[in-house]
């Protein structure tokens, strides 16, 4: 199996590290990653500005190609052109993460990490994002790194329906603390944002992101609440955004001339 | 009617001056939007930088505010805190647009226009992304803005269901020739990429994205169709991905043991 690994923390996260030795236990590997941490980056493709690539050999544990784009750019530019101009296989499967970080409910709309795997089911390739649900200082990767490598395959031998993903989210506890696999739709929870005005040394104000993470309770078949029951959370996902039961109330009730 | 209005091509786009004159016809009007261009941005909300905000006061045609992040940025920044700070009403209606380009089928996935209408919902508020099916050099805005006038307080009046936004899409035509209007889904036509490479002047290869659209045909109740039949399209989008038909499947048939 030849697989694609991308992280939008960057070639140099943590995370990514996890997920390509779990990886090359599997398949052979291909890296092609976000040079710098690309993080609530959404689905962005990079269209103004050329795209370089760099080789990195990193601490000796992997070579990869580094990106100065987003992680929907790395995608897209090994599938499309890098890959066949450099003489290397085309992926059966897209993996990115792990990302530091839950991308379950709202999240999901802003995760560079699962715009990677969705960019991936645009080009027709099945793509897994892997993300762990922890903002602890030093992660425990080791979970989700262990189902990475028993699903990776379940998944490339079931494969997926065209434009579907899988999300995966993993809590913070070592393998044999897992309560078991749930799958899963996508919660409601949301954050409490608001932005912190603060004052620079000019005393010119500027605004700053900060917030809490809000846990909607009872959604007992989502994402969140499977993470709560120390389980993994595996959710299919598709980028068709229409809301198919509102179109049947407009078809039905909407006015038709303005 | 209290609205605001944003555009992912930034504040001094002709798009958005196009759409602020038609919303001042109908409400008080507030515009925030980006500095610069921020096309096929995506979700993108800016976390690892502070904003900024600068008064804009744009040919003596209006005021406005500008920040130097994406279009979601602009959208949750005036709604959660800065509105509040200036004394300013919330918006009863967010609009984004109108922008330089369809926002159709999977365009929609990388569209900056549409995340900015989705930040509005995610926020509980009504949003409408307005876009024009065009890349000519010269677009013709009016049949968008024209409609814009009518279906904002139809939409107000209507009133959205939690989640639900509005993607609009207009063909560059005078008013007069629109052909009616069509509640639509997103439908399946796709960008035939690749990467041009080129050499800089020290020859170091880059990358540079182009491609043409592939019009998937006989889709007849989807986006691109309404468009081709000289139609605006309306669709609403929500930002459930579950893929539920798949999640049915994978309960019913995929293994829960790893």
């Amino acid at each position: 199996m030849n697989i694609l690994v991308t992280h939008d923390d960057g070639i140099n996260s943590a995370g990514i590290g996890h997920l390509v030795e779990a990886m090359k236990t599997i398949g052979d590997v291909i890296v092609m990653a976000p040079l710098g941490e690309q993080s609530a980056v959404g689905h962005a493709l990079t269209v103004t500005l050329p795209l370089r690539v760099h080789e990195i050999n990193r601490d000796g544990s992997f070579f990869g190609f580094a990106v100065d784009g987003t992680p929907a750019d790395c995608v897209t530019l090994a599938m499309r052109t890098f890959l066949a101009e450099k003489g290397l296989p085309l992926p059966d499967v897209v993996v990115s993460g792990i990302n530091h970080g839950r991308n379950t409910a709202v999240n999901i709309i802003y995760s560079g990490t699962v715009s990677a795997a969705t960019e991936a089911t645009v080009l027709d390739c099945p793509g897994i994002a892997f993300s762990l649900a922890s903002y602890n200082a030093v992660p425990q990767f080791g979970a989700a790194a262990e189902f990475a490598k028993r699903f990776v395959p379940y998944v490339d031998a079931q494969g997926l329906t065209r434009g579907t993903l899988m999300n995966v989210n993993a809590p913070p506890l070592p393998w044999e603390q897992i309560a078991g696999i749930e799958y899963t739709r996508q919660g409601s929870s949301f954050w409490e944002d608001t932005f912190e005005r603060r004052l620079d040394p000019m005393q010119r104000p500027y605004y700053w992101l900060k917030g809490s993470y809000h846990l909607v309770k009872g959604e007992t078949d989502c994402d969140d609440y499977a993470l709560h029951q120390k389980m993994i959370s595996v959710t299919p996902l598709h980028y068709d955004l229409t809301n198919h039961k509102f179109l049947e109330a407009m078809r039905n009730g909407w006015r038709q001339d303005f």
